[in-house]
């Protein structure tokens, strides 16, 4: 227990060393994108405005109020010896606050608002308080099973809990003038030091998470010993550590060693975080074997282990991957925090590689994995983001979409995650180079390079159009890059009017010397997309999902008329056909699409039924209906009810579509 | 405890009243049809003589090893307090005795071995001597839970255990010379009489089973107060029992009362072992009311929860039924004990009722979702029947199909019913009336019922004919009855080589003046038939399952020749052209079907992409190979591998056939 200083300094803009985002390469980083701080990129309008307004409010008010709620500040207070009582919760309550902590630090550093730093610095003393006095903190661990440290690392999240603590440690230490929970996380990691390593405790934690977050506080402190230590931890993998518990190793990601391993597996979260702080070390250590190998394994995710909304994590059972092509759309598991973890694994491996399809998987996952886990006001989560739930589904299971989003959960990891991702959203939308600028993510904002300043405008994701104008220029050449979607077949740009040779999906690169006032645009095809899966993705087969821009779309009860949504049936050209609907009234301002489709009238109730000859005896029985997509981001959003991403076609072409795929 | 009488009486084939059968109805009870016992249905010799004489072996030999193994045998010693140590396994150990032990019981019954008989008699003294003299039993509860009796009855098996029980010991005491397990059950009957009901314990166990258990148990006694007991525990579900322990009772079956629930829900095996103590009650208390709800809820699980080999469970999450037509295949659970489960309820519903349908399902389960539990030499079991594993499939949990059938399971609640069933099986194949008999499941054997002795001879389920022999018949008219199964829509048969009217699906009743030699013969169309899944089932959308006979087919890697299972796409006149070939050397002995088939070629890595205009400039990938397609049940007996039921169509018509369904 320790206290921590009661005064106040004047609160400091200016970033820190490596500036305040989330994961900061060191200058011999093996990287060739460099992240710009959060003071660099601002999100000024438009859509991701709103989403961060909303979550600002949430993390201010019902952030803090839910940790109150569910006991998770009492427990430290228990493990302080400033609250009597047993813990409540599961093992990894403490983490909740630490995201909590990462988010309110990332806010504070975009608008700093004394009342949220007084906040901050409540819940910073309340875990600094129960840190024990050799550094060790776990407040479940503490009083729970007292005594008890590190003998259950496949279950007990101590180590998950730290790397937690480190990454809202940096965000605080980035973020505000204060340094008192970097001092909570380098005593605990300067434990950890002592405790773990080669010749001490050789075990690995079941949930990773520590290694991202020893890296950026190596990063953050200068201290190489804790990159060691998440080096340690990345190759201590694979090799029976959770075995010698007599557990089944899949479901930890410690079955294989991360180097040998050929494509993702076990738990989502598990193992898209600990990809994530792979991608930390290869960089940091320049370990190029362990890159490739990290290639790989996403390449293969994104293949054959990815929902079309980006979304991971087929199964329900252990929250787990499923087999290759294994990803129904009704029992999706495509938890929140896997979407959250994806998006930090792909931004490395962008600043590793500079390749587009790292940010076109952001963009993807951003939009349609990762926000449909959060209400439009920013209050209510989902946990499982199913793309299918059926008419009348029951569920009396907390996580189950069927019953709509909710405040907080037993489980509640995902909220806070949402909170921090959210409020560093910047960044991950641009980076920098010696040659110049890089747009990955197409928003409404500005950003500011060390070879100009750039203003960007969109309606973008409604409408294609991006321009981005130069001020505070450098009058050497220098390029813009900016990401021209992967879906983005037919785009469009100029240069101050002059149309440019029209760009490929990939980067838009315009290397010149700008002068103040040049607009550069970029136009993207809105038409809506008729998108077919896979082959081998049976869960889906005969089905199109319906795609304008970046976004996934999906037919609701609320939209469908009359019709069962479960009987809609839609042809490519009902697709390509679509009325494409502003609707400023709706769901807080979408563009819907207005399809006309077949519904299936009396389909019978024989489950089972022989194709006889020939089949022409059977009649034709169903009736065109308009019906209205919606963003599948914003579906549950007017009470819960049925849903389908994937449509089922009602005219497949005479020659097979699936032979001629 | 209690010592066991330790002389041997002489056998004594003679069956008791009511005759060695899982379930036999009182006389007043509301039933039609009324069943035979183990020694007047006899199976002597085709394809069930086969999976008997296999499984009569595995009970000798490997059931009771395996008990011996696991420790269910010392945790009864333990209890009784002649050995020591702490007791192993699950709360439900004792089940799998008792299942055994009523698996042996039949066994006896059909063919009485002097050395079984001991072994019997071993297992039922160290069952006996685990006994609490207020009747108490349940090893593990006493052990390890010392003195807590029914305090955690959502998760504590107990009285699971003693319904278990209470069928052991009525099989026992019908089918040998013995009573000690009989008097072990009613003592533990005495003591659950005076612990639960109106003003006592009013709480139910989590895992339905004493229900039936009491009602056979009622009728071996003529005991009424245990079909009162019975009823009160049906009577009792839906009202909260679970709820009161925090626990969500969709899982438990105790969500709705029995009588109000209009379908089948939570955890698979509960809910039709619930459904068939149910159907018991009905039919003994002539509850008219709550058979209606039977019939009501068997119809919605068999329209909208089973899969097309009857499996039952379409989430492996708490292995449960899913929503209405949500039945993944790669997913399927359909755990061998709820294809048992489903048998038990059919067949009751089958004698309350006389309604084909019953019968029919119960075939449809028997070869294709019960069946596949049991290697062809009886030794190894399946927990989960899925019907696809993909190629490469990665598992390390004991009950994935992937990793091929297994000797026993941690949690081996599916071996001894496999077990008990085989062993029992002639019950459930006729039945009689005052106005003749009735076959229902199309074997080689004998029927003695009161009206003649019939001789049955078919080559079922290979061959279509199915020839009856009348000898020692009655002077006056009656009536045999012969189920026609529901895929047969063009049987033919024939009295004596005089043609009949063709009979439809249901019973081909003939009632007439037989004479000794008479011969009725039915002959059921043997064509391969391609079955299409209804349109809302959207796993197996655009696919056919293959069925000739009462068999589903499976395609397996081994017979795939290079093709990846998942690559093949066939056309329906590829499944009606199949060439049906009798293979004597193959898996025991089948009758396998060469189709040509299209295969996938390259169908390439992009896992979504969308359809473009026009779609003709993708070329046609695929060739044409022959491959082999297997009884599902055989399926897993030449090694693990890639596997499916559902063959996706490569020749949809330009119709929709969706539309068309």
């Amino acid at each position: 227990m320790r206290a921590v200083a009661a005064a106040t300094p004047a609160p400091d803009p200016a970033p820190r060393a490596g500036g305040p985002a989330p994961a900061v390469p060191t200058a011999g980083a093996a990287v060739v994108l460099r992240p710009l701080t959060q003071h660099q990129v601002r999100i000024t309008g438009g859509f991701w405005a709103g989403r961060q307004s909303a979550n600002r409010t949430a993390v201010v008010r019902i952030g803090y109020e839910r940790l109150v709620a569910a006991g998770n500040l009492d427990n430290l207070r228990v493990a302080a010896g400033a609250a009597t009582g047993p813990v409540r919760g599961p093992v990894f309550m403490d983490s909740d606050v630490h995201k909590w902590l990462e988010a309110a630090a990332w806010e504070y550093g975009r608008d700093p608002d004394p009342l949220l730093l007084d906040r901050i610095r409540e819940v910073t003393a309340v875990v600094a308080a129960a840190q024990a006095p050799d550094g060790y903190l776990d407040s479940v661990q503490q009083v729970r099973f007292d005594g008890q440290r590190y003998t259950q690392l496949p279950t007990s999240h101590e180590l998950y809990c730290a790397g937690h603590l480190f990454q809202a440690a940096v965000a605080q230490a980035r973020c505000t003038p204060d340094t008192a929970l970097l001092d909570v996380a380098t005593r605990l990691a300067d434990h950890l030091l002592a405790t773990f390593g080669p010749g001490r405790n050789e075990e690995v934690d079941g949930h990773p998470v520590v290694e991202t977050g020893l890296v950026e506080l190596s990063r953050a402190t200068g201290r190489t010993a804790y990159l060691d230590l998440a080096r340690w931890f990345v190759q201590a993998r694979g090799h029976g550590s959770v075995e010698r518990h007599g557990k089944a190793p899949t479901y930890f990601s410690d079955r294989v060693p991360v180097r040998d391993a050929t494509t993702v597996e076990g738990h989502a979260v598990r193992a898209v975080y600990l990809a994530a702080g792979a991608a930390d070390v290869a960089a940091e250590t320049g370990d190029s074997g362990l890159q490739d190998a990290l290639v790989r394994q996403w390449s293969s995710m994104t293949r054959t282990k990815s929902y079309v909304t980006g979304g991971l994590g087929a199964r329900w059972e252990l929250e787990q991957f499923g087999d290759p092509y294994e990803l129904p759309p009704d029992r999706a598991y495509a938890e929140t925090c896997a979407a959250i973890g994806s998006i930090q694994w792909s931004w490395r491996m962008l600043l590793a590689t500079g390749d587009a399809a790292y940010a076109d998987h952001i963009e993807r996952t951003l939009y349609n994995a990762f926000l449909p886990g959060v209400s439009l006001d920013g209050t209510e989560f989902f946990y499982v983001n199913a793309l299918q739930v059926r008419d009348g589904a029951h569920a009396d299971d907390e996580r189950s979409p069927a019953l709509g989003r909710r405040g907080w959960f037993d489980v509640a990891c995902c909220p806070p995650n949402v909170m921090r991702l959210l409020s560093s959203l910047e960044a991950y939308l641009a980076t920098s180079t010696d040659a110049g600028v890089q747009v990955h993510q197409l928003v409404t904002g500005t950003i500011a390079s060390a070879h100009a300043r750039l203003t960007l405008t969109t309606g973008y994701p409604w409408d294609g159009e991006v321009r981005i104008e130069v001020s505070d220029t450098d009058e050497e050449p220098w390029e813009v890059a900016v990401r021209v979607p992967g879906w983005a077949v037919s785009a469009t740009a100029s240069v101050n009017g002059h149309e440019l040779t029209a760009p490929a999906p990939g980067y838009l690169r315009v290397r010149r010397v700008w002068t103040r006032g040049d607009i550069l645009v970029l136009s993207l095809p809105m038409d809506v997309r008729a998108v077919r899966p896979h082959p081998r993705i049976d869960a889906v087969r005969g089905c199109v999902a319906v795609e304008r821009g970046p976004l996934v779309y999906c037919l609701e009860a609320a939209d469908a008329g009359g019709a069962v949504v479960d009987d809609v049936r839609v042809g490519v050209a009902d697709v390509h056909d679509a009325q494409v609907v502003d609707e400023p009234g709706l769901l807080g301002g979408v563009t819907s699409l207005t399809l006309s489709v077949a519904v299936l009238q009396d389909p019978g109730t024989e489950p089972y039924r022989p194709v006889r000859h020939p089949e022409s005896d059977l009649p034709a029985v169903h009736r065109r209906e308009p019906v209205r997509l919606v963003p599948y981001f914003a579906w549950a959003n007017r009470g819960p009810g049925a849903m389908r991403v994937w449509l089922p076609l009602a005219e497949p072409d005479r020659a097979d579509p699936q032979l001629r795929w």
